[in-house]
């Protein structure tokens, strides 16, 4: 059956409901050029405007898997789970999480993207790694799965075409802040990669795509329903991102905080999230006799992570490269740290080099921002608070205008939880 | 000063007014290329959904002026006055209307349209004319004003570039129905034409684009508004387009219909609005001694149509083409007709070939429908309700569907006013 992008535009715009046909008909006409990407943006921003029910959410996200491939991994010997994070200030938790789960008998496969803004891209930060490459095949992909049990690589051009597409054009049409878009983007590739097992991580705070609770329990709860729906064990933690995650925002510097992590050092809230998450990845997975934290203390989970790296070539012994130009940015009084924005280093670090402002840039590996004291901690007036990293020291006066406000010291601060909630089907 | 069109975006999705840098960039880059048509549509989707407020629409409509040119008839010997109607279906007004106004010694610049949808293009309807032309240069435009006192020809490219490319661009993307869009593209247009006084038709019911008065109400008020801050004086009357106007939908049809009025004859309805029209032009345009309908009386309304038809290479002696194909739908009971829908006229009207689906779509002079009865006659089962006319006998059946509807033959028949409301500064 045939529609007409109008009409379907204009349903949405008007307040109505898309029909599953009329789902189906414009996802695969958007993918094949028939429907016009004006025409498809004027309808993103009617959905951003007026929402989408649950069950046309679950069409849209249906219809976007349908545009691609689907991989299966049934055939391998253990069970698989992955993890998606919707994107955070000094997020590395990927980096160790993915041999950690592997180590305690579960394979992850962790297909990533690339960092756009002021969040980063775990691909961006392995390639930080002398030798490492992104790009596998899928039989690459499995072979590694069966004999590592852990994958870090870019998704394929054949997982959502669709979706592929649609994030592009919502980045330039301010369509991006949508629930039912940001839900079915992630699920889509989610679902169509296969996995048995999805832990979600959905970041609330200045430095998150959800600024508030309530917008981040929404998201959580609207891709926990898809992931369920569709068969996949599927649960969401609610996770703090008000302030940087660790002591790092970079690419080398974020590896180099995740090997302390692998080697049972690294800051308390980079471990706490990695060994949380690694719990449930391995409940939804149906392991529940292994200790992720005993897995961290006894080196099995950095041996994976040693194999997984040199399995795709990287140099897992090979030094990090260390930016040319740092400049250090001290305490102007004394007290106790009591706010340090996650926006405001992310968006420094991302004027330094570390981050992309369109998808063809490059970005350093070496810029970046390392943390020397946390929210909660006492500081003295003139003792280093932030080390700004960076190939090009111009740059500095740009990332230290975004910092001008990012920092507040006190006499009082009340800890936050880092995980604040969790989300079940 | 240069901004960014994602945050322009952002700033009206999130219901924020856009600041007349914003304005201003946003339509200059759009015309440039340098913002896309897919950043420009989820734009105007924002500003549909969310709306703008009176100082917005005048900025953007400003803005759409200065992307082009700006006529000037200062230098003419009378004073002008121009027409625009919101489009209906049977709105052949303009036709005796120029002329009749010119003969009352006010000149008529009217730039037209050609149609689109089911509502019929003046331009359209002068072409069933054999050999007259609808593209005048500015110097044809301008010695035919000061010679005939009416010109009604194609507007230039030259004219608000800016809405010409946006308007293409809405017709896509189901953001037509704005009213802020519609009151600037409007308005941008007559401005930038130099016209001294507007009057505006805006028609209510189901063949017009405003379903109901309320809307009708703020179209016709905002559009006056931006008139009068422009330095034109401008009026509105809200009109009823319930039922189609006089008793042909279709181009020669519609000629026809006029030559009759402006022969001192034709249907009740037009020569109401077309004498009412009449009077608020000359009103505007400082003439109060004039009586319009004895201009159509006396036969000088007409000498200005032969002459204004003949200056654009029209025979106005050329018999109208006349339909080979025509079908006679008769009324199904006998009883007072009390609903004839103007939609539903409209849409079959189009369907038999009088107007366009695709703006490079041809069409054909002769398609249309004619009228044998209107609300509140009195009709006999049996007798002709309206006369299908078509160039290809195919067309029928898809117009009578749209037709099935169409008429309610009942009891009663309360009078509606044609004129609803007069709107003013």
């Amino acid at each position: 059956m045939s529609f007409d992008a109008v009409d379907v535009i204009r349903t949405k715009r008007d307040k109505g409901e898309l029909s599953d046909g009329q789902i189906d008909w414009v996802i695969d006409a958007y993918t094949r050029g028939d429907v016009a990407d004006e025409q498809m943006s004027s309808l993103a921003m009617a959905i951003l405007l007026n929402g989408m029910t649950r069950r046309e959410i679950a069409r849209w996200t249906a219809a976007m898997i349908a545009s691609g491939e689907r991989m299966d991994f049934a055939k391998l010997s253990r069970p698989t789970a992955d993890k998606h994070s919707t994107g955070g200030v000094g997020d590395k938790i990927t980096l160790p999480l993915a041999p950690l789960v592997a180590a305690c008998g579960v394979a992850v496969p962790q297909l990533s993207g690339r960092g756009l803004g002021h969040t980063g891209g775990t691909l961006d930060k392995l390639e930080s790694i002398p030798g490492w490459r992104a790009a596998l095949s899928n039989a690459e992909l499995m072979n590694q799965l069966e004999d590592v049990g852990a994958v870090i690589c870019a998704a394929g051009d054949g997982l959502a075409p669709a979706d592929k597409k649609l994030y592009a054009l919502r980045d330039v049409t301010g369509t991006v802040e949508a629930i039912p878009l940001i839900a079915s983007s992630i699920m889509s590739k989610k679902i169509a990669e296969g996995t048995g097992a999805l832990v979600l991580d959905v970041k609330v705070g200045t430095g998150a795509f959800m600024k508030d609770l309530a917008d981040a329990r929404e998201l959580a709860e609207t891709m926990v329903a898809l992931g369920t729906d569709a068969g996949v064990r599927t649960v969401a933690l609610l996770t703090d991102m008000s302030t940087p995650l660790g002591l790092t925002a970079g690419n080398a510097l974020e590896v180099r905080e995740s090997l302390e992590v692998l080697a049972g050092g690294g800051p308390a809230d980079v471990v706490e999230l990695t060994v949380a998450l690694a719990a449930e990845m391995l409940a939804a997975a149906g392991v529940t006799d292994v200790d992720p934290a005993e897995k961290l203390r006894d080196g099995s989970a950095m041996d994976v992570w040693r194999r997984m790296i040199a399995a795709q070539d990287g140099d897992p012994d090979a030094d990090l490269p260390v930016a040319p130009e740092q400049h250090v940015v001290k305490a102007e009084q004394s007290g106790v740290l009591s706010r340090l924005d996650a926006l405001a280093v992310g968006v420094a670090a991302w004027r330094l080099g570390a981050g992309r402002a369109r998808k063809e840039d490059p970005v350093s590996p070496v810029a970046g921002i390392e943390l020397h004291a946390k929210p909660g901690d006492e500081v003295t007036a003139g003792q280093p608070l932030l080390t700004l990293h960076t190939d090009d020291a111009s740059r500095f006066d740009r990332a230290l205008e975004s910092l001008a406000d990012a920092v507040d010291i006190g006499t009082a601060y009340e800890k936050q939880p880092l995980i604040i909630d969790r989300v079940t089907a």
